[in-house]
């Protein structure tokens, strides 16, 4: 029997560590085979040319698509989709797979969905349905799953969301977040493991907080700002902080700006990439979580970790009991930190949460789901319930 | 006061002779200035070499950006959507507009809506909320108003589906068809001066079927077929039959091929490309419109004309008492053509119809909306209402 | 032993039918291995989507790389190449190759060239140090000497042009040209069978004229002018004429608008797309050919066959005596074609004249230079000789 | 009498810094307007988003072509031209000037001699003929030379080499090099105003040496190493450096990898962009250049200033007494810089050097000849002299 030829699309590190257990499940999967297109960030030296990792994980790559452009303002990132959707466009006529498959809301998520609406060819879009208001992202997600056939969601409250968008039920699977399989699966290292790995020292026991902050697509002018709020609270608080490089997006280089002029703080230790063993094995010792990475969200209650997330990156997204959400000001950030170091009860809230993202086998049922639903004519033309 | 500046985009002369009303009340309002980006089929000489018409018209124009690929199979259009996107961005980057605006489901309108939505340009999209089942411009038309800033329906029904949508009720408003207008205001023309223009003979009081087809993007293979089926059912009612060509869309060659095989027929009459003012003269004076062009749909009650509408690409919407559907089939399709020509008391309920559509002063409204609605951050930041 | 592995490019008809016999014999070489990136005028529409053909002779396709903008003004063009540059680069970065081979002087030959430049992989050139004032062509074709790393050249005025240009002489063969190769290769049709294939007659014995006539890239305000000062003197002549249609440059609508406008003569048949095996039958067949096409002046002193070459496009080149040089002039067009058929004596020389482009065995020199030449920085390391 | 419009094209400031002078001479020219594209590392952060000079010094911005992708291998730069080459198009065709002009050997060289050919408009090329072995920048130049119409070289040997690749005379001007008119006309700045700009001191009569490497084309693999080898000589010389960063190259993020391990030694400054003001004041005052800057060949015998060339990339090119060419080799650095700085005799005769490039008048003579040279056929049609 043929193979399922499964297309993946990967484009930066972030969605690559959420993605590589599922790539790694339709690898694996007696009835699916994978290629993967390699794009964006992922090729870029100033983003840590993590393509390295893909290889080494050993998947079949289709194509290198260079997409990211050396620039700094909001036309730069729709330039770079447009090259992203000319390369990739080439690479999916020449593979002619059986499904697309991509997460969530950047350029590759947008990119994908169209070749495969007007190639029909049927796009798996993981991470539908989330809500993030205030980000382009968020228009792009919602816009992909109008032109997806299939929903992977993460999560009940986005499974209802893409059900109130019209989509037909059929083409919809609360799956969990498949991020969440590799952080049970990844090995356990000692501190001086770890900090071997990581060139700075992490000791047994020691509190330390992990920042991460991206630039919101919408507030481009403020990253500046908004990073250096974020450093004014960790110099006041004057806890070890370890410092995790933003994301590839319009503005970042303003937040790195931000970024150096802290760099002498002695207990402030940068990174710009931080690979996934080290990073889930730092999430796994620090003490809170500081900034607005996803992971917070997402990851953090799985390890019943307290997050401050600062400004309105993640606001309004589904979240258990271990975030606080604070403005970009010193002092909130400040009190947040000390609350969620220092404040017992509130510990101890964190420490029984549960996580409404899923259990840690996401990966299996997508490609189990991958290998078995009918390509057909229901599949592929899409109708709205209303 | 500084004048809002307008930035529209059009590809293709359906569409403009849609928006060149809305072109129009635009350039004309004191509070506003109108640019445009021409692209897709406007430039390609096999579909007519449009910009000339809109030259004509008098409208700047701020880059001509040519996006149409000579080739054939889906994953061209993709191709030439990335190609416009690169060039489109260049433009919108020097221009700085105020709004952007697009009318549709093509790609122009995604490419629009990317990039205003990436570069915080409030993206007006006008025929939002259609619902065409079977072809992937359905697909692009919802995913476009998840991208949209300021949504202008056409009728009560697409209204509703953007507000089901998810979209904030201030960005929506049901301005009717703005291709409305224009069939009001264009002067009319005798029989004679008709013939003269279009090189062949139409007689006063004559009857004639108008027939125009397009191809259906999920059943581009089909495309020879369903255009053979129609000009079968054509030469056996042997009436006299004014062809105009398809669109330039993926398939389009291959009905071009089945017409050619046609031509011999003494009563069918092709042209390439008819100008709206020719065209709606043909309108009023046509017995009956054949095919599954939308201008059957919309405009036709309008001026209480009665449409044989063939195949899935109009099917499920509104639609006034004026249309018929039959499938791509001989037997069927003469049958409804001769009901429209014969039946009486079927001509006299068309000749009753109302328009779903609107009234004929669309783009007044929105010239008018445009110069007033606030810019602001509560339009720039989309939110859902769920 | 590992093979090396050959890319070659081809674009278009034309340029095939000179390349197919050399990728043949790649194809067929112990020592090497071919891939082709297909690209232009091989997959338009309009163009007989000839990709048909190449997968026909069984070459392994590494990338289809679409770039024929539908357009008719000179940017098109540059855009076009601009787009397959984008394209192929991804295919060579894929692919890897030890030499991209590639012919001429279309947008082909100087993308193919530029890569090889910047990504240090060595450019084999076909067909340099040709010279056809008048064209842009020829501009193109010595900068692609300039970038390129091997350079066969099909004659000996080529060679010393080629030399006189600065190039290294080791670089430099004089192979003949390899369109040659198959006009000795191609098998005999009778009259009736090249009947049946083309879909209209050719008698035993007859005379007709071939007419072949492209668009002059300076000069394509005139392409209109041209193509019907010819018809215009084919229709004076009344001698039975073939004409194939020109190749896909800009201002090749004009000369198509020219074409419709006389396929109403009774003695003038026009083909789109003559494969290749009918097209040398013709030529063997054929009393005079007429227009500017290169095979005039390549191919037609091997059958000793008489040409009158219209305009300035070839003007200039190494020819033998069978090329009688006119202008765009129908009396001038009239008298040459008048002596190609009756003048005994003009004929008599014509029978007797040598090509000065080779001996129908170029490929096999080709493959083996290929298969034995040492890549290395000699080789990649270009240096001037002045 | 209407004026010539010149769409001018400049991609990175080392060129910016050249033909400033020439911009500024064609816009303040009576009978010439100025328009310039704006494209690659001119609109990049990582290479100081140098166009706000551009926007400074007060030219019309006709667009802002980013073309520069966030990569580091070779393929990437023939993306990176491909993007350019098709954002460019679309201005030359808005803007529809009677010259393009551009310097050099870049991918803005290319790209732009390529639209003229194709676009009919005669291409004005500064700085061809020049020669620089073992750099794919050398094949890029002498291609250009093929494409472009008119040819400003900066020396009479550069004049020799274009008159001898078969270019017709009238086409070829000696003008000296453009860049040197700046080098009289920026004001002189003392010392402390100089240490005031750039952040660090420089001391009346301090000796000190400024050390500019670039990547080498044709050896990316050894950019870390070769950088390394000239920074280890500046360890082991312990004198006084001043370090400009490279040019974004392929490899030249291989190169500042190895400039961060030498941060630490006290007498190294290092400065990312360094303005024209403040290079020049500089070079004024620093006692030898090192490393493979073509100033050191072009503007520093004006200065009569001593000059260390390390490796290939200047090397056979025509220059004055004040350069020693060595390898990339700690020890051979070391010897020649300190001839440069303390052998009497040597500096003595450097002191007498004249510059065979120029005499700092060469903007004037470019936009005389450029108002003045007719716009016809023979310009526009190129023909070769043998």
């Amino acid at each position: 029997m043929k193979k399922r030829k499964v297309l993946g699309v990967t484009g930066i590190r972030s969605e690559y560590d959420i993605m590589s257990s599922v790539f790694g499940a339709i690898h694996h999967h007696p009835l699916l085979e994978l290629e993967l297109i390699v794009t964006g960030a992922h090729l870029a030296p100033a983003y840590g040319f993590t393509i390295q990792e893909i290889k080494q994980d050993g998947f079949k790559i289709a194509d290198e698509v260079e997409s990211l452009i050396n620039g700094d303002i909001a036309s730069t990132r729709v330039k770079g989709m447009a090259i992203q959707l000319q390369g990739m466009v080439q690479t999916v006529r020449r593979v002619n797979p059986d499904f697309l498959l991509v997460l969530g809301d950047r350029e590759e998520a947008m990119s994908t969905a169209l070749i495969g609406a007007y190639m029909n060819i049927p796009v798996v879009h993981i991470g539908g349905g989330d809500r993030v208001v205030g980000n382009v992202d968020d228009q792009v997600r919602h816009a992909v799953t109008k032109l997806a056939h299939v929903h992977f969601v993460t999560n009940q409250e986005s499974f209802d969301r893409v059900v109130r968008l019209g989509e037909q039920p059929f083409r919809i699977y609360n799956v969990g977040n498949p991020g969440l399989d590799r952080i049970i699966s990844v090995p356990q290292l000692t501190a001086v493991e770890l900090s071997e790995r990581l060139e700075f020292e992490i000791f047994e026991g020691e509190p330390f907080v992990l920042l991460i902050q991206h630039v919101i697509s919408t507030e481009i002018d403020s990253a500046y700002f908004q990073m250096k709020q974020t450093l004014e609270a960790v110099k006041k608080l004057g806890i070890k902080t370890i410092l995790s490089y933003p994301n590839s997006d319009a503005g970042s280089q303003q937040m790195i700006r931000a970024i150096s002029e802290f760099e002498d703080l002695p207990f402030l230790f940068t990174a710009k990439n931080i690979p996934r063993i080290e990073f889930i094995n730092i999430m796994r010792r620090t003490s809170c979580m500081l900034g607005n990475s996803s992971a917070g969200i997402l990851e953090a209650p799985l390890l019943n970790l307290p997050v401050v997330n600062v400004g309105n990156r993640q606001k309004g997204r589904l979240h258990a009991e271990n975030v606080q959400f604070v403005p970009h000001e010193v002092n909130a950030i400040c009190s947040a930190v000390e609350k969620a170091l220092f404040d017992q009860s509130y510990r101890e809230k964190v420490a029984k949460c549960t996580n409404p993202y899923g259990d840690g086998h996401s990966s299996e049922r997508i490609s189990d789901i991958l290998a078995n639903i009918p390509i057909d004519e229901k599949l592929l033309i899409k109708d709205m319930v209303y």
